[in-house]
């Protein structure tokens, strides 16, 4: 208890003096907090080391992290790009689970291992995303939704490809029951989240309301969050998915944005900053120098795939040039998906020990980078980078063009 | 995780609707979240169990709400009650240890474990208080400041009482030297938390509030709220006292109402609830019939004591009856202190395990009957209880001649 209490006070110093620095020279804040994990972590310092309590919070700081995305989400807009989100994921997948799993077989591996690490990076953890377009104010632009929408689906094709994976590894053929058990599951949760968010989540808030019990409002959010996140697991999916349904079908009832207001600082105060760190903390040192050339083409291609993959899926969805960018940069954070799936292949022997840290260092490189692009490539965007006050006289001229094609491409999406 | 994530989902649940129920009969929430860990323990249905992480969650419950108790504290009245808190503090030592430990000792307890019983008995656990009064609006009156007060002189005599009770049961004698070093380390850490109060802690929040920082204030708070945990820690007392320290230190800022405003949601939705339930959680059912007396006496015993006691203490330091009793009642919860110095106890092997877990079914006995009795103690304090919108006119007719009473002797001890 007291190593928790003082790392957690030190964590919490550190990202407020980063998120400063942060803020000074025009970084995405989630970047100077991973960078103070690797600092403080086993990479660098050695000071400070994950331990189950904040891995707890960490964990907790996702689901709060997804559960504000998905209050900040705007449903209506979801659903018009619901059919474009499947596509940009579809491609999302493909790109990596090709590009990356070559390039391993290239390096030596064996087939099944050089697949598994292409399905490593297949799988987007959108909740470094959710902070970046938080911090933009751009959850609830037809990108935002899009990148939230993919990240979902992203997670559902994942979870399939993780278990064919696995059962290729133990059994040497696809077990076609065990894999429909588990799409059975993912539909019936899907189902039920519908009905949540539809009807459930609202009555319970507006009973929330009308009881008027002190912070009535924000525990129905923490338990409609909470029970989400533990269904979405029950189904195979990440906490995150849960999470987020749980956030959509809050901000689908009369107290949205009150919910929004006490859990912010819940999140803000104590989980969120611990989860960005603990990215950091993750990452170890490589002395091995053949592994560098390994780590910097595979962080490269990591960045690359998704940037082309699910920006070729944005511009077949019908988004102009710079939206479709936009929407590869965020869909570039891997997270807690890629490392549970790094853990499996290591606990199947798939990976071997070498190969599992420094698979682990590339998924935070990656993720290092990726609200920086994010965040570059924001400022393109004409309608949304006009927002955040750095668009010149060019870049709004240009606007003006493009934004005639992406409302017409938008329309095109919605009549599919 | 996933146990983790339903257990406290079900205890959010379970305390909202014991909460609702609790209004609806003019119960305290307190009552009811105990009695709920009660019901689903290992007491009666034996379907939830403390668990590392419930545990951790419940510490910073603990921390929480005695930051909010500090946050809600008027510094001023506590300091101008101060010596009446030390009065009603050592009164409130003297009587458990005394009667609890000499009826042990006709229960057939050797001196050593019999005096360790009263031990156990004399630490006030006042967060449970500390909900009550917050329930009631009360922590900023003279009553509430004297019962807040109380608590840490008590918790400073506790520790120093529980490392005497440890080396008499190690060595035979008293260990003047540590007992030096002990005093040394108390005195520093009360040293540094009157620095941290007077200028450190408003400097810092007056920093978050011009850095702007989103979540800044809240944020700051925390880190302040940690750091004087660990401190108090360090120096050998119960995280509660730090906390509490943290709290009158961000209420001496300008920022006390944001910071309660974003901590208070950060405790009722997740920490607060899962140390209450934990309380009831820590019951355990007792076969043994012989036990039964033993458990019916000495909680009544755990009762009277702190109320005679610190009651009298009250009055010696020139409150009225009414308030003297008010003030007893709210010192009668024990907690956390309690807990602890009976595990110190059984880990000495002073107490055999068949004692050791009916202590324990004692102490949440106890704790169970508090807050009902600070309740019912409150509505007969004038000027007070008429807040609490029960008082009829006969009260209100005692309560200004016991007004003018309570004014009088209120002065009595700012001239001490």
């Amino acid at each position: 208890m007291t190593t928790f209490i003082i790392s957690l006070c030190a964590i919490l110093m550190l990202t407020t003096v980063s998120g400063l620095i942060c803020r000074k020279v025009q970084l995405p804040e989630v970047i100077g907090q991973i960078l103070v994990g690797i600092l403080v972590g086993p990479a660098l310092l050695n000071v400070l080391h994950m331990s189950d309590s904040l891995s707890l919070f960490s964990d907790l700081g996702i689901i709060i992290l997804m559960f504000l995305g998905g209050v900040g989400c705007d449903l209506q807009l979801l659903k018009k790009y619901s059919k474009a989100a499947i596509i940009i994921a579809c491609m999302g997948v493909v790109f990596p689970v090709a590009v990356m799993g070559g390039v391993s077989l290239l390096f030596g591996f064996k087939p099944i291992p050089a697949a598994f690490i292409g399905v490593v990076f297949s799988a987007t953890s959108v909740s470094i995303s959710v902070a970046v377009l938080k911090e933009a104010g751009l959850l609830d632009s037809k990108e935002g939704v899009s990148i939230l929408g993919a990240a979902v689906a992203d997670d559902v094709i994942g979870v399939i490809l993780l278990s064919v994976m696995c059962t290729l590894v133990n059994t040497g053929s696809v077990d076609v029951a065990g894999l429909g058990m588990i799409l059975l599951k993912q539909v019936l949760f899907f189902v039920a989240a519908a009905v949540v968010v539809v009807w459930v989540a609202p009555a319970l808030m507006t009973l929330a309301g009308v009881l008027k019990a002190p912070s009535g409002i924000a525990v129905m959010a923490i338990i409609i969050c909470l029970a989400m996140a533990w269904a979405s697991n029950l189904a195979g999916l990440s906490y995150a998915v849960g999470a987020f349904f749980a956030g959509i079908a809050v901000s689908n009832s009369d107290y949205a944005e009150e919910a929004d207001r006490y859990i912010e600082p819940v999140g803000d105060t104590l989980f969120v900053p611990v989860f960005f760190v603990g990215i950091g903390l993750q990452t170890t040192g490589v002395d091995d120098p053949k592994m560098i050339v390994f780590i910097v083409i595979m962080t490269i291609l990591g960045v690359i795939t998704k940037i082309v993959g699910c920006g070729l899926g944005g511009r077949m969805a019908g988004f102009g040039g710079a939206s479709a960018l936009m929407i590869g940069a965020g869909m570039v954070p891997r997270g807690e998906m890629a490392l549970i799936t790094a853990q499996i292949g290591f606990n199947e022997h798939v990976l071997g020990s070498e190969y599992y840290s420094t698979i682990i260092f590339i998924i935070s490189l990656v993720t290092l980078v990726a609200p920086l692009l994010l965040k570059l490539t924001i400022r393109r965007v004409p309608g949304v980078g006009a927002v955040d006050g750095v668009a010149g006289e060019t870049v709004a001229t240009v606007g003006t063009t493009e934004a005639s094609e992406t409302s017409e491409t938008s329309e095109t999406v919605s009549a599919e």
